[in-house]
């Protein structure tokens, strides 16, 4: 279909790829989309280490190869020296979006006062927005919750699909120019 | 006059500078200084098209060659790839104030979610302040009226002219020690 | 004490450390700090001028050969072109937390409309975490009040001292399995 999204999904924790205990970050996300987008959709998930060169492979992959138009890390975003997911989404950005790092500490920070310490970026590759969420399936709902209204219009002014969302969930915004007419 | 106050305005967009489309953004940033500014002042406006080395030249010639105080830009501060303004900014300036484009988005965002979407930002170069505005007046005017108040301490504080406003439109803020006796 | 914390402080001040005028950040962060802190603790102070490379080396010095957990500056965070504490923290971090900058403008935005013309950041180097201060006294102590409950456990991350408040000046927080059942 000309206007499926392709999401990329990647949790970074060094115990959850080595199986000492299971991953929560993509069954998270994976409830969340399920739950906003109203336009089809499908996803690619990746579970990795925090090792900053496999990172960046990963997200040159998801964006680069399989054609991504959204790739959303979940892990690794904040003080600690094993954290390295912005360092990754850094080095194979083109362009960073600094409003989606502030407003996502922002968000985060009504809940709790350490939302400073996430280092979290949105950036762009090529025609592939990247979004650094936090680790905890509650912080990921939340900031998704905080954020995605801007998302599909920035995915149509970097070549993506249109795509549109449960208002119940979340309620996409674009500028009237910019809007179509609902399907159906 | 020793205290007047120079701006370069710069509109940046391809389809105004092709003449597609009348130029909103000079005329919305007249207006604004018009209204707001109490002390004595005059403009240099630019309209030109969203390339890089074309914006880098423009801002370097306003700040080194005309010698305005302050210079502002209008458009080109999106994800889109045509969108340059910042790249252009940072390129030519020799430090950045994050909190513009921080405070910049703060205020948008009580308009419109996308406002994340935008990158713009503050730097000085020399004794120049540039500020990155909105392409739409109405955000031009959103966004002026929300960071303003900060501007005239920040032209004092890199060697410009004593700034006053009128109080109706936007209050400039000084701290005690910095402010002077009101004129007349 | 294995857990007392060892904070460095550093006045930047052209006139302070000339001696022109009595330097009043040291005794503003050791008045906050004696207040705040209910776990054990020690200062290491400099009052030194705004030149670059005298702030790096005193950071230096203070992170890797006195081994500070934290280092905290005042002063030297303006837009005017002495003012450098930021430059020679960001040259001597190893990686920025920019939720600390962000949060201390906001923070300052409640006071005054020039907060956002504070270029104050957040960074950690080895095991240290190092914080610009404004100048103020009274600037020193809103900061702290607004952003260091995120600092404890941002020090536990970064391998530092199990730090304690008194919750009538700042409540500490941390996710509840890096929480230590209270001591006595």
């Amino acid at each position: 279909m000309g206007n499926e999204l392709l999401i990329g999904l990647v949790s970074v924790s060094d115990r959850a790829a080595a199986g000492v205990y299971e991953d929560r970050g993509i069954p998270a996300l994976r409830e969340w989309f399920g739950a906003a987008l109203a336009s089809p959709w499908r996803m690619e998930s990746r579970l990795i280490a925090d090792e900053q060169p496999l990172i960046e492979r990963t997200l040159v992959e998801l964006a680069d190869a399989v054609g991504c138009h959204l790739v959303v890390t979940t892990g690794g975003t904040g003080p600690a020296p094993r954290d390295v997911t912005p360092e990754a989404t850094l080095a194979v950005a083109q362009r960073v979006l600094p409003g989606f790092g502030e407003q996502m500490r922002q968000v985060s920070l009504k809940y709790v006062p350490t939302a400073i310490l996430s280092r979290q970026i949105g950036a762009v590759r090529g025609s592939t927005l990247i979004l650094n969420l936090p680790g905890q399936p509650k912080a990921i709902k939340e900031t998704l919750d905080g954020i995605f209204a801007a998302v599909p219009y920035c995915l149509d002014l970097i070549g993506g699909p249109y795509v549109e969302t449960n208002e119940e969930v979340v309620k996409a915004f674009r500028p009237r120019s910019a809007q179509r007419p609902a399907a159906g």
